[in-house]
Formats: structure tokens, sequence, C-alpha cells
């Protein structure tokens, strides 16, 4: 029987990193939490090294002990690995669980899951929220951006503490309720796409001021962190600038000099293109960006292939400082207007109903993307978006206009130069794609006809035409 | 009962384009051809159609009687729409056949299904091929590339016949067992793949001549025929050349100025590119080439984003005939490089041991992409590859030395002029990160460890490490 005086109003299982931070920002915003884990033992010294919060938690190994510490209609958080795990853990709770009560996965689950899970556990009258927690472990303690996905009635009973709990711009709490079972879940993999790209962009200016330019990382450190005064101001960039800057104990030279160019991937980069594809979409910026982590994990094939591939490379002269800036403004806006894309196929495609607008505003802190860019997306998506593409909202576009010139000076002397630019030359390409009314993609279509009979649709006539190729003459 | 005389050797059950052509094709050579059809009506009209073939072909409506009328071991040829259909013929044909008979999937079918496919015929006793069939109608009626995934002991029976249809390149047939179950039908979805970024790469080129050039259809048409006497000799510029100099009857200027460039896709291409993000695998020309179809597709945005979009064009000269020859021949190399990988991947992954120097040389005639690099490239795959690279390739080495510069002078002017250029750019990038023995995802790794305590691997040191990095100071 709860004692309703003491019963928690949340339970959260699982205290591994993310958990645990979690858990003590829900019990420094005064809730009381009933705690469990997997491994039982983790519970006590996670109570007794949380201080002056202790008397916030209740621990519980057991199962039906840690259900029945919580008040009801009961909101239990998981933060465990995703995948069987969570499928796992959905079978032994239902059962300690009443009508009305809800599960919620904090992890990165796969939305598809997600979608399974929510219709699995609403035909018992309980009901499953897929949260997206953004922030890292400091985030996730201090103030996270979190997108939640679920009911409507799950979102009311749940929606005091993760207001308290999650990050703030400007007063206003950086979480809402995006849509129905899987919403909340996809719009975490596409920040996390969108992440990718803009993390990759960085690198290859990074890699532009190094192998063009000749510069020394704590240099190029001090011109990121300049750029935190600008339109580019953004965690990443802080984290860039920072990282740069800092020295290794152990040579007494830049850390990032000595740290192994080979990137590890989690997969939600590649969750969310194998989305995209299914959806119709293409978002060459991030598919630069999880292709760049995948070949810097070829290390010994690049070593080996160094002395052997010609580089050639063509007189070009070195951006300046201010070409990079505004050439990374123009890519990052449209790194996230192909992530916006994928999000209202998305929203299409599962009827989530998404609101673009409040995406925005939530991701404006606590996540890892969060960037002054994200306050005029914002206000972007406010207003009436011509054929819904952010790149045609007025502000943006003067933003385009004033930073596209740059993008294209910065590319074309990589390209010359010898310098890998993927992302940034991706991001340029798409725009130039869809800049153009008429594409070339009426030879692509002549083709498909010539061969394979696939025909065609005429600019002059409508219905479907075939064409009487000429066949050129052999020799 | 069969009267051994006049028993089929083969039975093709789908009377369609490919079908049809595939039938009239078997029956030229000499083999006996039991036909069936969906929609039984069919099956007289085509048999009457053949003519002096007509003598080869039983034709039967019934299930049955169509079996019955092809000698054991039999092989049965679906040329049937993929997916459900083949799913539920399999069910249908199988209570019909004996042990040791062979179901033959002609069409292109995803290779999971092949896979799964194969598990559940061969529990009964009877084969599955998966095979591959390039060349489009014409190539299927007169000599198509064949790629045969299946038993070794259903290749047996099949081979004569197969050889016998296919293509040959200087008398030796394009067709062979490539390994089992889905084997056959990946190395097809592959070489669509490829063929997508092609076919883009080569549109990427009339677009520059086009659009930063002022040229008109058949002057472009022209040049590219005249590519047809170098390294580029290739069905799909021959294709490009005989379209660009198409004129319309009924405008009477160029037929591809009246085509809408919009263009359509059937799934293959994308296929690819999510097979090849499972196997962690990026074939970045492959997803331009998917990305612009996608693209191209929003004509109306296009429209809409022409006024809008700034261009800011910067200076640059219009490439030369010669470097765009240069450049289309990097790029392709380069393509094709990253579709081997690809193969690689899932070679590796589900044990088919595939053979490259075979493929390349099963592509040299019959199907879409067939040019006279791949006879390179099998001579390449011949010889000791240092990592497995393609692009290692002392010969294949030569000719991009001979070559990158244009690509880099190429992409640069597109990029200044505002060309989009997705695959030829994708394709300078891919080469660029893989000849750099030290890349840029040490930031990345930076970057992860920094927010996300994904810790690192050092140059110098072994095991993981984490940083002990310094915030920069607040303002």
């Amino acid at each position: 029987m709860n004692n309703r005086e003491t019963s928690a109003d949340i339970g959260v299982f699982g205290l591994g990193t993310m958990g645990s931070a979690l858990a003590l920002n829900l019990a420094e915003h005064g809730f009381k939490v009933a705690v469990s884990n997997k491994e039982a033992e983790w519970i006590g010294p996670f109570i007794a090294a949380s201080g002056p919060l202790a008397g916030q938690f209740t621990g519980a190994a057991d199962l039906a002990e840690f259900v029945g510490a919580v008040s009801r209609p009961r909101s239990i958080l998981f933060m465990i690995p995703s995948g069987a795990p969570m499928d796992a853990m959905i079978d032994v709770i239902l059962p300690h669980l009443d009508s009305g009560d809800t599960i919620i996965d904090g992890g990165n689950a796969d939305f598809h899951d997600t979608r399974r899970r929510s219709i699995t556990v609403e035909k018992t009258g309980c009901h499953f929220v897929g949260m997206g927690v953004s922030g890292g472990a400091e985030g996730a303690r201090h103030g996270p951006s979190i997108m939640v996905g679920g009911t409507k009635e799950s979102w009311q009973h749940l929606r005091p503490m993760v207001e308290a709990i999650a990050a703030k711009f400007e007063g206003a709490p950086c979480v809402d309720h995006l849509g129905p079972d899987g919403a909340g879940h996809f719009v975490k993999t596409v920040h996390n796409g969108i992440e990718y790209a803009d993390m990759q962009m960085i690198a290859e200016v990074y890699g532009i001021l190094r192998d063009a330019g000749g510069q020394e990382a704590a240099d190029i450190g001090r011109l990121f962190e300049s750029w935190q005064n600008g339109p580019l101001s953004s965690y990443l960039i802080e984290v860039s600038a920072a990282a740069l800057q800092t020295t290794d104990a152990v040579t007494g030279g830049p850390l990032v000099d000595v740290i192994k160019d080979q990137a590890g991937q989690k997969g939600t980069g590649r969750w969310t293109l194998i989305e995209a594809l299914k959806l119709g979409q293409s978002a060459s910026t991030i598919e630069a960006a999880v292709g760049a982590r995948g070949w810097s994990s070829e290390k010994q094939t690049r070593q080996l292939a160094e002395p052997l591939l010609a580089a050639s490379p063509q007189t070009a002269s070195v951006p300046d400082a201010d070409d990079l800036q505004q050439a990374l403004l123009a890519a990052r806006i449209i790194g996230h207007a192909q992530g916006f894309r994928i999000l209202a196929a998305a929203s299409d495609e599962f009827a989530w109903d998404l609101d673009m607008a409040r995406i925005s505003e939530i991701w404006r802190a606590g996540c890892i993307i969060r960037s002054a860019l994200l306050d005029d997306f914002a206000s972007a998506f406010r207003s009436e978006l011509p054929a819904g593409e952010l790149t045609l909202a007025p502000a943006i576009r003067d933003m385009l206009d004033g930073s596209i010139g740059a993008l294209r000076r910065v590319v074309a002397a990589a390209v010359l130069s010898g310098v890998a630019v993927p992302a940034l030359g991706a991001a340029l390409a798409w725009y130039d794609s869809i800049r153009r009314g008429r594409g070339t993609a009426n030879l692509i279509q002549a083709q498909r006809d010539f061969f394979g009979a696939h025909g065609f649709e005429r600019l002059d006539q409508d219905g479907p035409h075939h064409g009487d190729w000429a066949p050129i003459a052999k020799t």
C-alpha cells in the first residue's frame, strides 16, 4: 500500500550515466523519485552519493516494491539500453502496473520500435511514451532538451516534471509533446542527424585551416571562439573552440593533435538516413557526415593510399577567416533545412502533425545542436513559409544571400587544393539543385526511356510519352 | 507424362516485356521453352507473334500442365513483379515440383527476400535461384548480362542455357554463378546503384555545358559522341549522345529540351544505399544520384525557389571539353570503386566470396553500365590489389593521376558558377578523404568526448582515453 505522504512522483529504472543524471535533476526540482536498477547493488551507493538530495529517493531492488513506491497514475521512466532490453522490461513491468500508468522510454530508441511498443502497451490500458533526451550527461543533470511522443493523457501527467527539469530558453522550458507514439524519438533521431552534419562541417573548416592554411590547433580554436560572438554562436562551436585550445598533459602540445582521426558512431546518423531514404528524402549533409565517419575508420587504408594516390592540387588561395565563417553559416542553415525536410516528410507519413516552430524552440537550449540560429528558425516557422521550405523564409534567405558566395569560394578553394569537404560541398550541391527551376533530370529521363522504355513527361503536353530515339551511327 | 522428344528445356512464367524477351532469346538459341502467364490470353498471341520460333514454344495456361511440359530436373523462370507476387507464386508452384527442380526469380528482387525464399524452397528439396538480368528489353532479347545466385547444382543445370543467351564479350558469355542465395540479386542491385551514379554524373556534365557554357543539346550530344572513341566509351555515353541529338517531331527542336526535368526511380538505387548503410558503408556518388532524382521531383518547389534564392555566382571560366572528359573519367572510376566496396562488404557479411574480377567481366557487355573501363577493372582485380581497393591498382592509379586534376578544376568551376554537381563533388570528396592518412575525425572524436564522454584513442598510446577538456572562459 502506498503512503500518499511518502509515495514517489515518478520511478526511474536504470542508474547509468543518463538515468542517474535525470533522477538527480528530478530530485533537485523537488520531486520524489523511486529508483531501481538491474544491478541492485548500484542503488544504495547512488542514493548515498546524492548527498542532500538523498531524502527525495526511495530505492527498491524488487520490481513490485519499486512500482508500489510510485503514486498513481504512475510514471515509470526507463533509462536502459535500447532494443531487446526495453522489450524485456515492458514484459516484466506490465503485470505490476495499473490502467492509466505510463511507461517512458528515455533512451535513443528506433522510433519504429516505439510505435510497435505503443500499440502493445496501450492495449493493456497503460500509456507508452517515447522520450528523446538531448544534452549528454551534463544536460540530463542540469537541463536537457526533451522531445516527448505519446498519448495526450500521459503528457498531462508528465508535463510538470519534465518542464521543471528541462533546459530553459529565456525562461521557456525546452520540452514539448510533439505527437503520438514515435514522434519524440524520431525528432531526437533527426536532431542527431543534424548534429552529425554540423560536427562534420566544423571539422572540414578545421581541415582547411590546418591542411591548406598550415595553422596550429590553438589558433584555429581562438578563431572559432571569436565566432561565438556572431551568427555561428552555438554549443558545438564552443565545444570545438575549447577542445582545440586544450593542451595535452603528456606531450604539452594540443590534445587534438594526438587524438586518432577515426570517428565512432552509435547509429542514429545512419537511422536518420535510412528513414530519410524510405521516405523518399535525401539529406546530403547528413549523408556526407555519416560517410566521413565511416571512411575515417579506415585509417590503415588511408595511410596506405596517401603515398599512392595523386593529389594533383590546383592553384588556390586559402579562404580568409570571414569567408570561412560565412560559408559555415550557409552550410549550417542548409544542414538544418535538410533535417526539417525529413521531419516534414515523416510527419506526413505517420500523421504526427509535427510543429516545426516548437521543435526549433525546444532545441534552443539544452541540446547538442543549440545555437543562435534556432531562434531564427523558430521565427521563420512561425511565419508563412513558401512551400514549407525553411530556406525560403525571408530572414533565412537574407542570411543565405549574404553567405552563399563565401560557401562557393570556400568549397572551390578546398576542392582545388585537395582538402576533403564532403558536407560543405553537399550543402552547396543541394542548394544549387533546389534553386534551379530547370534542372538536368530531363537527360536522365531521356536515358531511362532510351534503354528501359520508362517514358517521360513533356513540358508542353500532358500524359506520358516515349521518345522516337535516333541511335547514333556506328562507325 | 512428358514426352522426352517434345518436353521443354525450361519454363518461363510471365510474358511481360522482360519475360517475353528472354523466352524469345532462349528459343532463338535452340532451347524448347514452355511458357505461361497469369493472364492466360497473352499466351497464344505471344507464340503466334514469335514467327519462325513458334515451334520452340509450348504454351500452357494451367500450372500443372506448364510444369509437366518441362523436362526434369526442371528449371522454371519467373519474370513477374517482385515482392508479394513472387511469394504467392512459390506457394502455388511448389506442390507441382519434384525434388531437384529449380525456381528462378529473374526480377529485381530485394536480396533479403531472395535469401528468405532460398531457405523456404530448399527445405522442400527444390532449388531457388535469384538471377539479376541487366540490359533492358533489348538486352534481354539479344544478350543481357546475367548475375546468378543459388546452389551449385542448380547452376550446373542452368549454365548452358544462360551462357547461350547472355551477351558475349570477345566471345565470353557475360554470366556467372556469383554465389549462393541472394548474391546474384545483390550484385544486380549494386550494378543499378553504379548506373544511377554514372547517369547523374553525365547529366551534371550536360548541366555545366548547358547552363554555364550555353551550349545546345545537339552540340553536347556530338561532344559525347566523340568521347565514344576514348576512355569513356560506354553504353551510357552512347545513349546520352544519341538522346541529345534526337529531334522532337512536335517542336522540331531537341527532344530533351521538352522533357520534364523530373526523374523517376524504381527503388534499386535506394536499396543499394540502405544496404550500404547497414553494412557500415557509404557510397557518396550513389547517394548523390539518388538525392538528385528525389530533388528533381520537386519541380514546383524549385520553380518557386529560383527567383527567391540568391545564386551569388563567383568568377569562373567554363571548363574545356578535355577537362570535362577527364573529370568524368575520374568520377566514373570512383563511382565504380564505391560500388565494389559495397560488394566487398556484403560478400564478407553474407559469406558469398564474391569474385570482383568475374563481376567486372560479366559487366563488360550486355548490361547498362558496360564500358571500356570494366575491362581495365577486371584486369586490376585479377592482380594483387593493395587493401582490396580498386583505386590503388597501378593501372587505375595511373588513370586517376591523369584525370583528378581535371575533376578538381571542373568541380570548382561548377561550384563557383552555381551549377549543381552533387555526384562529381561527392566523388572528389571521397577521393580526398580516402587518400589522406591524417584526416579530421580527431576533432570529431574530441567533440564527442567533450559532450558525451565517448572516449578516444591516441596516436601514441593504446587504450581508450578521455580528455581533461578546458572549457573556454565565458565573457
